[in-house]
């Protein structure tokens, strides 16, 4: 059994200098908004969707809910509240997700097996929280950057929960042969853009994490990366050229793909993208919005590293380095398709401000990278236990930038790796060319 | 992963020869009854508890529920009410275990997977499909007696189902760390009494089902075997027995073990009965009242037939024979602890009428014998698709006898074979001893 | 990992009562003839032949060699000869098979890891071990019984791996797709006779090893058994025949498998017997006399129990008990196709003595029962370490009957019970029909 | 199985711009004595050593040297001799080792099951296909600088799989509890030195082969790389020092080890090194030169990736990238120990010219980098079969530089890119600190 953790459940190390503070009214009204945000992704559900882990990279609904908020006490109310206890001390091995220095975790293939706490007790938990978490925010202990650092970390760590909670609601609901739906309206047609080659640069350019904001520990030290000139595609690979590539034996030649590749390729029966199916002759794709056609024009997504490094030798074109990826984002307005959007499936638009033009590098499906997921130069995890959220994980896994329709806007950065081994294909992933 | 079906699941072929079938009112009232006892199985029940799937040997409580019910829909009205048609034809492939003669089959161990249909809607098919039977058995076409045969088969099914809900939850509930129960109260405690060796005499002895009332396909034809003469131990074995096997090393001496067993228990960390743990120096162990020290004198159960044939070499004496066991329980009233008694943990009483004397060879626990599950001398398995509920599971497995404190009573005879791999040890199954 | 030994490994419990035993000179002689038969098996091989495995179930012919000759030193020498030491200590645990009471054993997986003791070295051991046997037999302590029923163990322990050495052969060259050939003539063509049904009376018949002669401590005790009236077919199931059920979709109808043995067709592919492929729209085999087009008249061997009892269902017949087959054997004479005749591959004859009429039971390809390997009634394991031969593998198995032609003849007798576990296929092991 | 090769058997791509040729003569003398010289290495086996495959990583000598010789009859002969044809075509799915385009593969883990072609067998291909390279040199169509570049290709393929030759066997040497040892004397004492750090200037770099003389595809282009300053430890971690990581628990510190990394330890059993084992309370480690007590100054080598970096973080160190590592070899001398000195374990000498200083970057042990393995900027395949060499393993290993003691020094230069999945324990590995 995999142990890996993917970046989707890895909360990172607070900011080591996170500039200026929050005021605490604001983090409180953050704080109450995004908890709010997390439930609110619980509203078309059912009790029984709560329960279900459809693979041991996945985890429940009820998981998803109760591990979040023993974050906070374990990692806020715990070491800072004087004389706190967590509600039920039981319950610490069950929702600690892999912190090893915090205690014993139960194993993480048997999340699905936890019928209690139940669904009603996972949601008074979060409420008993919520109050115990506000009531600090309140008092003068609770008033100290140091808290105010972790708190804002709880809250980033609960956006990519958010997520999560879509993709392995959408992984679980895969797997039902009735095709249940999250979302019952289809989502809007793409809008078909030829594409272009955005130059750049290269030059002795800054990665990383820099001045103010919250950035999680793996996105520092800022430090100098020498590029060669390169260009960036203008907008995501989509559907229809992806159908290009598996028309003309994509998946079976043998020269377009890395070796590890094509051996999970050939043991997974890799023929299309995840979630896609023949149905009359035609693709059809399942998606949070129920199994719909496939739009020829929206991006391609749910597809692996190995998937995307193929089709990108097939295109004679190669992805991105993720400082190749940082240059072209920085100073970019994050702009896009996001969760706010109600779309739960990326979808290709015009340009900003509606005229055609480049795509944003940000939101509509993640970007998978070139670079395996290794340390910066001079990278210190956080210290204590938080310490674990990244550094840890810094080996067979490869970068994903930009956010998807999936992530909440002000959860993305430029500077924000995220991060899944190669073989991974059920977030909402995508391709962004390079050249 | 295992395809191998256990009988807990097989429901079996119908009665070639039933005897006198029951009168219509008699089999309708039987109906209603059989099918409420098995939702009021459910009532301690959270819904999340109906959902999940400990192991793939294992099903959900829910499926249990829809799967028995999909029974009647798909051998007793399909075939026989002109024009019938399943409920929701897609839930056919979700329902059916392991017909292949009937259509495709959702894969096995994916059962814990399906979050819909819902709990609720599970209650209305099964309700949907009650009043179905219910206006068939009343109306000329469900009158007749193969339709009669049919039902009575498909309750003879449900009881089966009924058994392992509660084993299935058992396990489910064993891999909470919180240790939910099932049942509040403790169970009584059991009465020791000293083992004695009842002599039976052997001879041409007639195995196997004849005459009236419902018997399963694999229960004949009857048929002679001869026998030497045999003694059987005057009750099950206790814990505080089977805890000498351990304490003198019994999981350790290859010496008392089949290969084939000490494999299984290395593999699987053996080193008691399942669901046992030590605390506090003292052993206890998880069971449906909840976490409970062993009682002494409380028949041992939850072993493999490796732990009992290890532990019969231990003893110096060895399990009993099908035919052996059938002797002993030819003519005896079917006696002892069952269901409907509301205790579901093994439990050790005095003999019939309270009086010091030999167990009944029915209810408490399971008695693995040591005749491997295969057809009697001219079996034939029952017409049609019923004919898979048997017959093709006659290797690799075990008989058991006796029934036990989760059967109901009136599901079990003398002639009754369940049966079960050799490694299975999240049944009701015990020991006792032949020689 | 698989523990599980078949009999073809098994060397069994010693004669508890071996009536009058061999002179010795007899036996003297008898061992320096089959130690040398064992080692005229090897004399088409190259050195490298010697050293590969080629699955876990099977062993390197050095290993095969070693061990039949640690078996004198460890169960003849060892205890009888006062002051006998091993010639190499740390060569122990690397031919000792599956004796735990004997001390460590190397890991079964990893024989073929083994180049050390070199071939030639193996053949000094065996030279060395060959003449203290013999010397001890000429001494005092050498002429007890005791000490000539464990010889005569030794010796049919040996005669077992003399046929394991081409089976797991015959399947190390099947892996090489050079298709090595052992023996570069054809086999002989086989001549097809029409199936005939010999009725047998049934009653109550005594099965088991009585009176003088070796056998193995599985052979007994000798007990009743009670039959109905059945019929043995006139002789082996035909390649040809077995090329009608294939052709017939055989290996995919599931209703003639038992659901265990599908499970393992489809895991494992099967299509055919083993050893069979296409070539040229035709079937060829792979046998020791290499790749020859199968011979419709000739016995279908190299099948798995599955297959066999698949196969009977299809023919609308079955596979007979052991019992039945013993009554069937007994009093027959010792003939037919046996390694003595230098014929590799199974071969249908005409009767004995040259005339039409029913095949032998003996030899060409061991029989499939339907009788799971279990112990008879009062079964007692030798003492000892030898002991460990047959009874703890008395589960998960079945039993064949009637040797091979890869098995000396002198082997063999009417009680003689082999056992495989129900998947295994590289035996010599096919059909004998019964109804 | 894993598919995953790793660079001990990946020849790889063509130097694109070999600057100057070598002279045809000095190609046929060092094809001559390359060629030569592998089989040197296998001087002291037996027939049966040359047959066995330990693990699938590993492939059976005999295996390496037909392989090594279908290269040459695959990429120089067939393609640049007209009329060519291979000596036996049904060899070549037999040693292709992975090239997908040249044809279909015997399955790797299978090698070792191939006693044909035998060993005698073997070395008559190589005799006869190096009398074929000769003469092809010596012809014009041999003369060319492209048949040149394939030669030397080959050679260079040649020289890796001498190493292989070595670390292979001494897996499967290991794997038998005889401990056959290759060489009888003991290697000579390591000096201790204390440790220095070497500082380093960083700034932007070129890193990757430029100018003359051969390079493996993956080499190159020559790029810059922005190093920050760094610090080089003055020689690689000893034994000692690496027992004091292990006598601080340092595998079971979660803290100290990468995810990944302690689940492949606790999977794996690891407590020290591959090939170390305790013997009368102190360590001892089997090598080339038989178990051997360890010695405190000898450079710790059979780490795994994980060990390494887990030792960097208790240490208080890191891992160079392959960049930093790059900077300190340019212009070093290639000086240290290697496969022609005869000891064939690493052990820890003077500096160069005897007196005390800093140890060669080059020999003794491999250093496992920080740097996963992926394509340089730019980097294009060598066009053809022989673009699989490197390309295509790009993903899931990391890079280790400088070769070892099993290495012949003419293989190695400072930009030799040698790569290894994490996990992969033995190779002849080690570490050399950065901080």
């Amino acid at each position: 059994m995999s142990t890996r953790r993917s970046s989707a459940e890895a909360p990172r190390g607070a900011d080591p200098a996170p500039g200026q503070p929050r005021a605490p009214e604001e983090l409180e009204a953050r704080f109450t908004r995004v908890r709010a945000e997390t439930e609110a992704r619980c509203a078309p559900l059912v009790t029984e969707d709560y329960v279900v882990q459809s693979m041991p990279d996945a985890s429940p609904v009820a998981w998803h809910l109760a591990h979040t908020t023993w974050f906070f006490e374990t990692f806020v109310l715990g070491p800072h509240q004087p004389g706190f206890a967590p509600w039920r001390a039981a319950w610490g091995p069950l929702f600690n997700s892999y912190y090893v220095s915090v205690g014993p975790r139960h194993p993480r293939p048997e999340r699905g097996l936890l019928t209690r706490p139940t669904v009603a007790e996972v949601y008074a938990y979060r409420a008993r929280v919520d109050g115990q978490v506000r009531a600090f925010l309140d008092a003068p202990a609770g008033r100290r950057p140091e808290v105010a650092a972790l708190v804002e970390l709880g809250l980033q760590h609960e956006q990519q929960h958010q997520e999560l909670i879509l993709t392995d609601l959408h992984h679980a609901f895969s797997r039902n042969p009735l095709a249940p739906t999250y979302l019952d309206r289809a989502p809007p047609p793409s809008v078909a853009t030829p594409l272009a080659w955005l130059a750049r640069p290269g030059g002795l350019v800054t990665v990383g994490h820099r001045g103010g904001g919250f950035a999680f520990d793996n996105e520092g030290p800022a430090h100098r990366v020498h590029l060669e000139p390169w260009a960036l595609a203008s907008r995501p690979v989509s559907c229809g050229e992806y159908a290009g590539f598996m028309a003309e034996g994509g998946y079976r030649r043998a020269e377009l793909w890395l070796s590890d590749g094509l051996a999970a390729a050939q043991a997974g029966g890799w023929e299309a993208p995840l979630y896609w199916e023949r149905r009359d002759g035609g693709w059809w794709r399942f998606t949070l919005h129920g199994l719909r056609p496939v739009d020829p024009a929206a991006p391609v997504t749910h597809l692996s590293y190995y998937e995307a490094d193929a089709y990108a030798r097939w295109a004679g074109a190669r992805l991105p380095t993720e400082a190749e990826w940082e240059q072209a984002a920085a100073g970019a307005p994050v702009e896009g398709q996001f969760v706010e959007g109600g779309v739960l499936a990326a979808v290709a638009g015009a340009g900003p401000g509606g005229t055609p033009g480049p795509a944003s590098p940000f939101g509509g499906a993640w970007t998978w990278t070139a670079s395996p997921y290794v340390a910066y130069p001079g990278f210190r995890p956080a210290a204590g236990a938080v310490g674990e959220y990244n550094g840890k994980f810094m080996v067979n896994q490869l970068v994903l930038r930009g956010g998807s329709c999936l992530s909440p806007r002000d959860h993305l950065r430029a500077t924000y790796r995220n991060f899944f081994p190669p073989h991974a294909r059920w977030q909402m992933s995508g391709i962004r060319l390079a050249r």
